[in-house]
């Protein structure tokens, strides 16, 4: 069937979103990645940047109790914390934005969200350690945490978050449509082969 | 790097080794999948039924006996089991093999055992669980087990293997270059994918 969203997961500088944005160019697609923060934001009222780390990551805190609900912000709406109550409005969004046109989404567990729809090409972007470390040094300079600590805390966290609201495990192949290793491959090609399957499929 | 090796790991019924058979042709490149079987039988003196079941699926005893090798068949060589001795002997053939001629390697921990050739792409084909039922009823027909039972138990019996041998979680994307849903997108294009990215880096 025709794909006219595609979701991109990724690890964190894998260049995940740089793939989805050149995809997006290509096909003429919407990109949808920094609006959807701001869309969430707007249908809450709460901060972009509070929806950008709860819609994305598990806070810094005990692990079991952010699975357990007993942490992740304070309570906004009906007793619901914050994270859980950025994970409902966010899925929401993601939902009425698939409807409405052709896009690319990156990231914010889009993939689980849109799992129904058979319009949906589910992608995930990764690549070695050693390659996402240059790449986040490169794109966003050194700070006093190492590349790899950076790089450790937010796949951990992005695993966690998954969990919690999927219930999947984070990057295995059977979620996905299609797996790519950016690093290997190079980031054209992966855009290429994603852009060209479909085309194909249209 | 140009690729002139390429493994292919699969769910059963996923139409992996179809999907193999059509890219080695495609690329003029010899494909193994029973030749290797009857390699190792060769080399080892061991009969190929038993290179065929203990050179990819863990036995149906216990499974904590089986990662701590206290099961697996009868001790071969120098008190190594028979299962043990199979995955060593099996490993050396795999590498030779791929040191000679340009070749599409279907299973058999190919993947973990050629993870350091630079050119060795990684492919990993996956299917929904309705896709390979229906598949396996097709290609081998019904038996006693229902094709779920039949699915479920090489599943598990293939995840304890690649465990044991490599240390590795099967079926987790960062273990491959490039994984594919047969299922969703169909076996001619993955084969259609693999082959244009093998000539694309030639």
């Amino acid at each position: 069937m025709k794909k006219r969203i595609i979701t991109i997961s990724r690890e964190f500088g894998s260049g995940g979103r740089t793939i989805g944005k050149m995809v997006a160019q290509r096909l003429g697609f919407r990109f949808f990645d920094r609006d959807l923060v701001k869309e969430v934001a707007s249908q809450t009222g709460i901060s972009e940047e509070l929806v950008e780390k709860e819609g994305q990551y598990a806070g810094n805190k005990n692990w079991l109790s952010y699975l357990l609900s007993f942490s992740g912000g304070p309570k906004v709406r009906n007793g619901m914390r914050v994270n859980d109550f950025v994970w409902v409005m966010q899925s929401k969004v993601i939902q009425d934005l698939a409807a409405q046109e052709a896009c690319v989404i990156v990231g914010r567990g889009s993939d689980f969200v849109l799992r129904d729809r058979k319009d949906c090409l589910r992608i995930f972007i990764h690549a070695s350690q050693e390659f996402r470390e240059d790449r986040v040094v490169q794109l966003y300079g050194e700070r006093e945490a190492s590349a790899e600590d950076r790089i450790l805390d937010k796949d951990r966290r992005r695993k966690l978050f998954y969990k919690k609201y999927t219930g999947w495990d984070w990057g295995m192949a059977k979620n996905y449509h299609m797996t790519l290793d950016s690093g290997e491959l190079g980031l054209e090609t992966c855009a290429d082969i994603i852009t060209g399957l479909v085309k194909q499929e249209a």
